[in-house]
């Protein structure tokens, strides 16, 4: 049959090793920092492959990693899918149940932990020993183990000292699965989404094309967690492009960013909007030289343009957003340039800049109301954004059911966003489809709503939920955290007047309620539902009935 | 089984009529040019598509065509893949004998023709009518039909007007063979490399990588014709990315380019040396502006230096190389930069972009020499380039034998290059093997000694080939066009004394022939073949036993 050669992995790492052998992985951990060239990091991992071998791992093996952005984690990114096995990166965020529930329903054979973790993981293992049955040898990603029950456990150098350099990889098929993340629904216990080595291969190319495609003059700082989403595809992406790598470690703060761009120089990077905003602030008060960023990437939530604004007034640098979930490896879209765009204003490209964006080649995408019918991209049209690619995945590991809510018979990806795409194809997320507020059959968009109440100078943060209503199916309520001494029912009116200016009349929250803090999930992500569970009560769906308009 | 939906052209062809609706693909042909958008291209290629399915192809059944660069053959680029069909460019230039073979050998049911290829089609067909028995159609690029016997026939508007742009693609296997290609060898008759819907969706994606990747906000000429090899993979990755795509049309010569660079304000282009020696020619006595110009790539053969500076110094235009092959779709290196050239001086710079460059990410290389041994990345050890990758194709069509000869038991590709690879990766091609020259066991490249003679300011033109001998096995022979009136046997000694100054006097070609011209190839590279055939005598071979020389 005719055909090139398989789509693995193994053809980045080989690159980076061979066309840019001085190339430097930057390494900051737990006990300092540390750099490799990429020729001695693609020893390493080969020295780590050749011990995973040795240690018994055998093709469709799965591999834990419990860690932050560093070297070790770097390696294993490479190192266990090159041989065959699946490496699969637990979220250090998840509630102990739910460590319980991915490691045993992923059996791994080998955990590797943070030299950070191990008091937390071994906190996780005692509450239940049996979760972790398949786990045949923890291993410390550091040159020591600390005093830990867990057992039997080595330290990471100890590990790989078994293993050599001129370890050969074994062939390895491009449809055998690299990789393993979880992904946390609205409801029930995680997800698991898995990566086959061409879905990789797919998506790191997508992340080297374009106004934003990463090259080899680029130096990439990975401040995204190792344990979220592949962190995005740039490990992967750094070494295929030849780009310097630079790795924040355990749990940075803004100084660490800080000292890593000016000390590394880097000129890209990719985080959530939080570690954004944090970065902003510090500037305020600490002197530093982030003249070397040409761009980052912001993403995981939605970008507010204000912040987009901050970095080019304040800091000269360029953010953009990128889009995209766990089932689609992740990244689908960036906001980047097309012709057009070129002669925007600063403000038409602040706008541009705070949403979603235009597809990376490859991928397709649809937009469908309730019924399925496609709706146009008109810039108005509202539904649903439904995704198909070579890195959008076609089922989910161990769940048939969720395959099917989640996965159209032709094979579209359902992504539960609510998203408006305007007739360039950018598309703009209004919506969580769970968050969106359905008002007699017309949506109502919580983030809007949320944004704009957020424009008021009185509004810190706000939350908006969907309530059952009797009449209208749902109606919306606000949750707001108030610059105010003592917010009241006059806020409460002013809010919802504020609101009824820029929006349909029914559009304003039936309640508002002052509360201390919006409840933050483990990705810093406000957690609607915390709110649903611990603050609707019987009182406030009463007040929500009594207080609905009487029309739209 | 995990994993994202196929590699197929779809993705792309979707891109551009959804993301890039309003970008143009402008078309000059033998009747005007033509303008159409990607929108009303994309309406086009499915009309054409629906007009092929109702005609009956099939998936798997082949198209051939015979034509230069215009909307027709690029709507045909992606209308006959995208219903699983595959596409053969027949080289307009191949003998007769060789067009009767690939023909009949790829089995083509319909065949399109340019409107200005008919007649030399029809001379083609007269020689033998046989050869063309699977052809069941013939269509003119065109909206009439001229005078002629082929039949049936009709022209190319007539036959999509059959069809219908709301047609739906049916689903198309990755695996599906899209595209076939036939390369002429140094001996018999061509061979075909298919392509599959993945190869190409892989290549075209790594044209899209690095320094020289085409983006959304290229305006993108191809030149190099869409008979060979893919038009070097453009027509896929132009439409990929949102570039506006720019087609020269029939035939063109250094005025029409200069027109549509100018007229279109072109970004970049792709051409072998002899077009953008041409172009420079043109521009000393015709006042053009192609400052829109960002660089133009050069391929095909190697580019020599002196037209690298002239680009740079009298037309301000940035020109690299590209390298590839038949067998490899074909783009396997480009000279783009790494983060140590930056800073290079422009003879530096000069010397990098004239080689063949770095290997895009997914492509794999080595160095061997006869034995099949590893040769060092050191920038002076010369061996075979063998590649590897998901565009480098593992087997010949309808030939085991050349696949066993081409292809290593591992999977490695046998491109027949003599290269150097310096520590950087950067691939310098110094001959085709077969053109080498092997003296007593040593290589002496006669790509160099041709290159030195042209330094010399009394030689226009050199080709050196080998030339059996008794004790050395192999010696060289030049031959010479030169600017004097009367070149004789001093000035021989004269240039033989030239090359000894910078290369080991066995280096020298022992007899130097003086021609009026070195007879090229139907892309325009000097065809060693013909020379050997046609004046290499007893005579000579006679001369050389006697000149060579005692010792190295």
């Amino acid at each position: 049959m005719p055909g090139g050669s398989n789509m693995t992995l193994h053809q980045f790492l080989w690159r980076a090793e061979n066309v840019f052998p001085d190339r430097e992985l930057v390494s900051r951990h737990h006990d300092g920092v540390s750099r490799f060239t990429y020729s001695e990091y693609g020893n390493r991992v080969r020295q780590l492959a050749s011990a995973l071998d040795a240690w018994g791992i055998e093709q469709g093996d799965r591999i834990g990693t419990f860690a932050w952005n560093h070297h070790w984690h770097h390696e294993l990114y490479y190192g266990v899918p090159c041989i065959g096995a699946q490496l699969h990166m637990v979220n250090i965020h998840l509630p102990k149940q739910h460590v319980h529930h991915t490691v045993s329903e992923a059996s791994d054979r080998i955990l590797f932990i943070d030299a950070t973790m191990v008091r937390r993981l071994e906190n996780i293992y005692n509450s239940d020993p049996e979760a972790f049955s398949s786990v045949k040898q923890f291993v410390v990603m550091s040159d020591s183990v600390p005093d830990t029950h867990l057992s039997p456990i080595v330290d990471y150098e100890s590990f790989i000292s078994k293993g050599t350099e001129d370890y050969t990889f074994p062939p390895v098929d491009e449809e055998q699965p690299a990789g393993l993340c979880y992904t946390s629904g609205t409801t029930g216990l995680p997800k698991g989404v898995e990566y086959t080595h061409k879905m990789y291969w797919g998506h790191t190319m997508g992340l080297m094309t374009g106004e934003l495609g990463l090259t080899n003059t680029d130096t990439a700082l990975t401040i995204v967690p190792m344990y979220h989403v592949n962190a995005w595809g740039r490990p992967f992406a750094t070494v295929a492009a030849g780009a310097k790598t630079v790795l924040p470690g355990p749990d940075p703060d803004s100084k660490d960013i800080a000292e890593l761009i000016e000390d590394e120089q880097v000129t890209t990077s990719a985080a959530v909007p939080m570690v954004w905003r944090g970065l902003l602030e510090y500037s305020h008060n600490h002197d530093f030289d982030i003249s070397s960023l040409e761009y980052v990437i912001s993403g995981g939530a939605s970008t507010p343009e204000d912040l987009i604004n901050s970095y080019y007034n304040q800091l000269n640098v360029k953010m953009v957003s990128g889009y995209g979930m766990t089932e689609t490896t992740p990244v689908t879209h960036q906001s980047a340039h097309k012709p057009q765009t070129i002669s925007y204003t600063n403000s038409e490209l602040t706008k541009m800049r705070s949403q979603s964006g235009i597809p990376l080649p490859g991928v397709q995408m649809k937009v469908v109301d309730e019924d399925g019918n496609e709706q146009p991209w008109d810039g108005e049209a509202l539904g649903e954004l439904l995704l198909k690619g070579p890195w959008v995945t076609t089922e989910y590991f161990n769940s048939t059911n969720q395959t099917e809510e989640s996965i159209t018979e032709d094979g579209w990806f359902r992504t539960g966003d609510i998203v408006r795409v305007d007739s360039e194809g950018y598309v703009n997320v209004v919506d969580r489809m769970d968050d969106l507020v359905k008002s007699g059959g017309e949506w109502i968009s919580s983030v809007e709503i949320e944004d704009h109440l957020m424009h008021h100078e009185l509004v810190k943060e706000a939350a908006v939920i969907a309530i059952d209503h009797d009449r209208w199916d749902e109606r919306p309520v606000a949750f707001v955290v108030s610059e105010a001494d003592t917010p009241d029912e006059a806020l409460a009116n002013e809010l919802r007047e504020h609101v009824a200016q820029s929006y349909p009349t029914w559009w304003a929250p039936d309640v508002i309620e002052f509360i201390e803090e919006i409840p933050k999930g483990s990705t810093g992500k406000r957690s609607k539902r915390t709110l649903r569970d611990n603050l609707v009560d019987e009182q406030l769906r009463a007040r929500v009935q009594e207080n609905a308009p009487g029309k739209h």
